[in-house]
């Protein structure tokens, strides 16, 4: 990692603006780069030096900072979770798994270049870029957790979930059908998902030991 | 298509142990070839002319029967569905499902080199191996609606069920689990995502008119 030298010399509203100075900076051209040229053609269009031209920095510092387009794509992705994302929360567990899933689905079924459609893809070639999907995965999956958790307090549930497998209940058909069948997509699935998963969930079938 | 001519000059009972005659025996021996490379080398160790070499073909042969690696990932896929497969039949709904979650496990989760994984990851590559994998699931959840219908029909359920819906239910989370996130494979996933299918089937969640 760079030090931000150059912005130390600035005014420091400058420098404020410029959150992290230089080096963000080439980060963030560098990680929009790599998400345009992956849109754009698709893991075989994604080389350093073509990330270092569309991002106009020196091949030497991507190659430095990031070595090969694995990492490359494993920032993007790490850098994905850098967010204040947080779940919905409107007071049922059917309508909470509902809202997570219209997003999923958004995502997937939004017609045209899809880069969710494209980070998953790469996660087949890049073994760096299949670890960051597991993170990045993983981390939204905790987060969620306060759906669950919510959702037993308000009594809709027997009792404590196994958070992470009612998240995966309910959101797994998506990916299923949206990216691994194909099939053409119809917008009554991602409440048809949730109210399976939500179903299940009031049955107990999530349920852990107190 | 090349005709058998050639087999047709033999003795019957020489004809039928070569099924097909030099035709189906070239169509085997390409698509083995084509197996063998996807496990070894992946998508991009694919090519007609390593195809052909490795299946002791003559390239012209195999450009004119299949033009491309697309069309021979098809024909893989496609022949995959020429089998006499049939759902497994307990005699519960819950245990039909958790072992054909089963077999959907040992496929993805069994270690080592991996066709069913290396056959997804070209779906991401080439739109006829993609359109080759939904021909190959659409033909197994139609021979699987035979569990959904059993089940109705022993009471099991309130009344008739969307059959698709439900079996892709119960096996998504193993794709998703094992193929997406990538997660250590836990043996009691196939039972447990069973489980939550089939409580939900009962509680209605999967019910068609009737």
């Amino acid at each position: 990692m760079q030090a931000s030298e150059d912005s130390s010399r600035q005014e420091p509203a400058t420098r404020r603006r410029r959150t992290g100075g230089r080096s963000a900076r080439v980060r963030t051209q560098v990680l929009e780069a790599v998400g345009a040229l992956l849109l754009e053609a698709g893991y075989d269009g994604l080389t350093v030096d073509a990330v270092a031209e569309r991002a106009g920095v020196h091949r030497t510092t991507v190659y430095r900072r990031w070595r090969d387009v694995g990492h490359l794509l494993a920032d993007v992705l790490d850098t994905a979770s850098d967010d204040t994302w947080t779940p919905p929360d409107t007071g049922s567990l059917e309508d909470d798994l509902t809202a997570l899933n219209q997003e999923v689905y958004e995502a997937l079924a939004g017609g045209g270049p899809n880069l969710t459609m494209a980070l998953i893809a790469a996660g087949f070639r890049s073994p760096e870029a299949a670890a960051a999907l597991s993170r990045f995965w993983d981390d939204r999956y905790a987060r969620c957790a306060a759906v669950v958790t919510r959702a037993a307090d308000r009594g809709e549930l027997p009792g404590p979930a196994d958070s992470r497998a009612l998240l995966i209940a309910a959101t797994a058909p998506l990916y299923h059908e949206l990216l691994l069948i194909r099939a053409v997509p119809d917008p009554t699935l991602p409440h048809r998902a949730a109210r399976v998963a939500a179903a299940a969930a009031r049955a107990g079938t999530f349920s852990t030991p107190q």
